[in-house]
């Protein structure tokens, strides 16, 4: 067995990794022993590697710092890219660890082998590949530094991702003669990006443009938990020309002064978006959930757009950018908000504006679900009513977590989750499954489709299941989301080929895994069962709202086209 | 909606396309539409990528004409990897269509995108992209070329495989105002290489060998159905001097003159197999399954080791190569075979040699069978001798093809077949699926594990599942070959994280789906159940033989460890 896989484990060891998830598999041996028997790193078996991915992405979503994933060599490594986008477009730290065969045998049919080196492409942050060592042969500060400079690329300085390493193995695979003393480490320190001043001629230019604008929008997208910009945002809050619009997964609800913006810009008539509409934008994080917000803003025509990232690509999504700033938005917004500070503010009442129309989608909302019958919008209001923290909301796509987004009423001590980077339909569970396990004194609640159930059902097959992840199933039998996007319903001849009807019943699944099942079918069951179901008591449950088909489809429409007017 | 999808689907179904899976989303719904609603190519649906790709890989390595997979836009495309990948190596047409949102969105988080372009590497024989044109501005030319040129692509003459054509949908994305009357085609033809002689002087060169050799191996590994084949391999199966050792799934198993070979250099000495090395090599088609046979030949020095193969790169795998031929395997053997014909072949015995051996083999296997308990090496022995054609057998990875590959005994009338491109345990359930529904006239037996049945569980997401599909399931309760093959269970302190075991229930599936399931745990049980479960009335059925843990574990090593002397 190469000595070198010992360095592999204690570099990450070192490096502060502590949860490795580990697909069964025989060339992975080495890898296997180094990481479960040596270095003392936090190790989980999942078998199903595209639900084993998903799991890692939960972990390293929640602890921000990298969780390796090792597989076995052929195509076990290939399962793993659904998680592998995700965590690239997510901004998550991944180190992926896939064994290999020795290259001479490569394409040429000898055994289980596939083109692995570099098969992610541009979907990670970097990609290397370890030396093929013989017996004894082993180059120690070579591994080292490969693998030192992998984990810095997890969480390098323009952007956090997935980083891919294939370790080609030779025979022995099995430990015999182990020395795992292996050489002293003299590692290296990758410190980021050191600050460069912009040019003070550009920065004047950026601090005039904030105090000309009149109507200043703050756009925050996906993002993981962040305090500190969390505090820069709050003292732009109360700003009255400042409105801080953050996404239902930017982690950031609270440093928002405007909450329901979804709704609102989707029940607002035109003129009340004319009178919304911004002198400057600063964009910051990931992509947005509100379609409504995204095509809006991309009809908007600001004199200034500041988006603050560190990402290498330029990204304009609503095609108005004027200033690409490259920084850690946190540390940008904290400077330019002490140098802009001292003057004074518009006296522009823009966020003023903003509440009225806010104010009136609350209204209109709450009169909804006053008068709505059992549905998903109303379920899913009495439910983020119901819950409290200290949680957090994993969202699947793409259904529920609309829901969320246009209703905002999440509580203040919750924060939210979901997979946006690339929107998949494939590991909502096993994130969510992630997210609880290395959140043990947190309840996780994971408000999921059937459709995105049943996809992800092998998230399940784990050795010990999560027991402080409670499931909210949104059962409508079958991706029904097709039917109310306008497209699909107008096409009832092949509507079979976007839905996915099936008459799949989850008592199957609760049953093979011994989940406690709860079946709502009215607001009054659910009234009844939901302390139970919430309880720490009862462990890992399913919660199932089963919604009458034509009833739940005709609230939903409803709730989406109600309207705000100017008058 | 743009109207080049119809010159997608009609160049399809023009090029002789019968069958396309397709997968729920809303980015495809133009390709669905032409597909479904225009084109006349049966359409199936199935939710889970992953499986669907394997679903279309049954059915392309049955009908060996390119089956079409439409997909919408994201993480969806990255599911079917794993089925590309083996569809690459195992030489099987699939044309991959992914639906994808215009290019200018790629990177600027707008939506369901990733980089969807080149995404499967080299693990495809061609990657395509169409234009993305707007609506009333298409190239039809241009689409036709490159849909019927990877149609091309798919079974071009240097070995079948995946293609991928991702294919960027601008809105609208439903029909209105269709015109399916696209321009007239002008198609082009691709007639494959030309044969071009081998200078005849080479060709001398060959003749001569075969000619000095005597004792001749001709390796045939896997491979689709080819009657052709077969009948050249038949002119020469009966010289003394020639052995044919076809591959448990080369499909050549009845040109084959020792059948048992697997097990006969499993079980032979050192001096047994001295007296057998050939001093010529003939190998064609892809990967073996057996092991013991890919060990030993890498051993052989023989004088000349021709690879007769229509691949872009060579192939050496048992490092003994003397001469590469670019050729069909089946063209060049029936030229080689007239040219050498009329030469007096040797007289030597060496296929009376391996008939010594294979006698031996048979009767030491006889006898263990006749002695051993129930377990898996008996069970299988008995299901190969109770099943009659017209059948198929379908292998999943790795104990089950291992089993028969060791006993060989399958009937002349049945094929077998086995995702051996790349061994993956991905995908066994849904292309045995996909081959039960291209052949409905034919039972289909898929022998697995637990551990692949339950990995591709979703397989069973179907519309409508084939009736004419007998599953064997061989429950040993998680992956547990790692506990016989010798390094693992040398460790165990963490023998959990090669093996998998589960203590799930297959009851939990059947029920769900409604499948039959009988359950097995003696050969008496079997032998009652075993013609109800066969029976087209039953339809769909899992049969589940369950074994004594440590029995069985017992019974495959006596198995593997059988041994004949030279005497």
């Amino acid at each position: 067995m190469q000595q070198h896989v010992f360095t592999i484990a204690k570099v990450c060891k070192e490096f502060g990794v502590e949860e490795a998830i580990i697909c069964p598999g025989s060339r992975s041996a080495p890898l296997v022993y180094a990481f479960t028997q040596i270095a003392g790193i936090n190790c989980r078996s999942v078998v199903d590697e595209r639900s084993a991915g998903f799991v890692a992405l939960g972990m390293a979503q929640q602890s921000k710092r990298p969780v390796v994933l090792i597989c076995t060599s052929g195509t076990a490594l290939l399962n793993f890219f659904p998680a592998v986008a995700e965590a690239f477009y997510q901004k998550v730290p991944l180190l992926i660890l896939s064994a290999d065969r020795p290259p001479e045998l490569l394409n040429q049919q000898d055994g289980q082998m596939i083109m692995q080196k570099n098969v992610f492409g541009k979907h990670v942050n970097a990609s290397h590949e370890l030396l093929c060592f013989d017996e004894g042969k082993v180059d120690y500060a070579l591994t080292e530094r490969i693998v030192l400079g992998a984990l810095y690329e997890t969480i390098f300085s323009a952007g956090k991702g997935p980083v891919h390493i294939n370790v080609p193995l030779r025979e022995p695979l099995y430990p015999k003669d182990i020395k795992p003393n292996i050489p002293r480490l003299h590692q290296f320190k990758d410190l980021g990006n050191a600050p460069i001043a912009m040019p003070s001629g550009k920065l004047d230019e950026l601090k005039d443009a904030w105090l000309k604008a009149q109507r200043k929008l703050v756009i925050v997208g996906l993002g993981p938990e962040d305090k500190s910009l969390g505090l820069a945002l709050n003292k732009l809050v109360n700003q009255s020309d400042v409105v801080i619009l953050a996404d239902i997964v930017s982690n950031q609800l609270e440093s928002s002064n405007i909450k329901n913006f979804d709704a609102l810009v989707q029940y607002a008539d035109a003129e009340i978006l004319k009178n919304l509409e911004p002198d400057l934008i600063i964009s910051i994080g990931g992509p947005l959930v509100s379609k409504s917000l995204k095509n809006w803003l991309k009809t908007c025509k600001p004199e200034w757009h500041f988006r603050i990232a560190t990402e290498i690509n330029t990204i304009n999504t609503y095609q108005n950018l004027t200033e690409f700033i490259r920084a850690v938005p946190v540390d940008f917004l904290n400077a330019f908000i002490a140098i802009t500070r001292f003057n004074k503010p518009s006296s522009k009442q823009y966020s003023g504006l903003w509440k009225i129309y806010s104010d009136k989608t609350q209204e209109i909302q709450n009169e909804y679900l006053k008068n709505i019958v059992w549905s998903e919008p109303y379920a899913i209001d009495f439910l983020l009513k119901s819950i409290h923290g200290p949680a957090q909301i994993q969202l699947a796509n793409s259904g529920s977590i609309r829901f969320v987004s246009w209703l905002a009423n999440v509580p203040a001590d919750i924060s939210v989750f979901g997979n946006r980077g690339t929107s998949g339909i494939e590991g909502s569970v096993s994130t969510a499954i992630g997210a609880a396990l290395i959140n043990p004194e947190e309840t996780v609640v994971l408000i999921c489709g059937d459709l995105s159930l049943l996809y992800d059902r092998n998230a399940f097959w784990q050795n010990e299941l999560p027991q402080n992840l409670k499931i909210v199933l949104l059962n409508n039998f079958g991706g029904r989301i097709f039917e109310w996007i306008d497209g699909p319903s107008s096409q009832p001849d092949y509507l079979e080929f976007f839905t996915t009807p099936h008459n799949r019943n989850i008592e199957f699944l609760t049953a093979e895994f011994r989940i406690p099942h709860y079946i709502c079918k009215s607001v009054n069951e659910m009234t009844e069962k939901l302390a139970s179901f919430l309880s720490p008591d009862t462990g890992l449950a399913i919660m199932e709202l089963q919604f009458e088909y034509k009833e739940n489809l005709e609230a939903i429409r409803l709730f989406k086209s109600l309207q705000i007017i100017n008058q």
